[in-house]
C-alpha cells in the first residue's frame, strides 16, 4: 500500500510550500487552490478521520486553523471572508485519508459555495428534528 | 439592535431541538436542515467570528464538534460521511453572526457538495504558491 501523501510531506519526502508549523500540526499551500490563499492543515500524526482523534489534537487543530485564519486576514490577500471544511469519509468528498481541514478565503465573486440539495418543507417539522435528535442522543449515550 | 438569534436560542427565549451542551457550547438541530440530522453547534459566548474566540473555547469547539460527529454516526441514521463547515464573514456565507459550526451527515446522492470555481492552471505554480505563502506568513509575523 503506498504512503500516505500528507505523511510523506510530513517527513519531507515530497515538497509542500508550508505555512505554519507546531509539533503537532502543518499547514501549507493546497496546490490546486480553490481561492487565492487556500491552505491544507494536518495533523503530523496519521489519522484517517476527525472522530479517530484524541482530544488534545482534535481541539489543537481548530487552534491552529484560527491562527492561520487571523494570518491570512492580516495578509494583503484581502480576502473578505473564510471557509473552514473539513471532509470526513469518501462520501463527505474526503479524497485522502489523513485528516486535513480546508481553510479557504473567500472573495466577492469567486465563484465557490455550498450546493444544495431540494428539500422538502416536512423535514423542518419540530416533530420530525425531535426524532432525528434522539436517534444522535441515543447515539453517544446522551440524556438531556 | 435586536438580540442575537443564537444567544436567544442559548438562553432559553426560543425554542430548540437540542443534542448536546457543557458550559462552554451547545448543538441542536438547524430546523432548516440540508440533510437529515444536520447539527448546528454553537459557543455559549457570544462571538462573532472564529478569529475573535479565546484558543480555549475554539479548542473546545471542534472537540465537541467531534463528539457530535461520533453520536451521529453511532446513530441509526446510517450516514456515509459527515462534512464540518464553519463561515466566517458575510461573504463566506455567514448568515448569523455568532459563531456557528455545521454539522451535516452526508448519505449516497443527498445532492450537497461544493461549488468549485473554475481555475486557471497557472494559479497551481509552486512560484505562485510561494508568493502567497510569504503574504500569509507576514500576516502572522511567522517566519519560516
Amino acid at each position: 500500500m503506498p504512503e500516505c501523501i500528507f505523511c510523506m510531506i510530513i517527513r519531507g519526502k515530497r515538497p509542500c510550500t508550508k505555512v505554519y508549523e507546531n509539533d503537532d500540526m502543518m499547514a501549507f499551500m493546497d496546490n490546486k487552490p480553490i481561492t487565492n490563499g487556500h491552505v491544507l492543515l494536518i495533523p503530523k500524526k496519521h489519522t484517517e478521520l476527525l472522530t479517530e482523534m484524541d482530544d488534545r489534537l482534535a481541539g489543537e487543530m481548530l487552534i491552529v486553523a484560527k491562527k492561520v485564519g487571523l494570518a491570512i486576514k492580516k495578509s494583503k490577500l484581502n480576502c473578505r471572508g473564510i471557509n473552514y471544511i473539513l471532509a470526513d469519509g469518501a462520501e463527505a468528498g474526503q479524497d485522502i485519508f489523513h485528516v486535513h481541514m480546508h481553510i479557504i478565503p473567500r472573495y466577492r465573486g469567486d465563484g465557490f459555495g455550498l450546493r444544495m440539495p431540494q428539500r422538502e418543507d416536512e423535514e423542518t417539522s419540530e416533530e420530525r428534528l425531535e426524532r432525528i435528535a434522539v436517534k444522535i442522543r441515543k447515539g453517544a449515550g446522551i440524556h438531556i
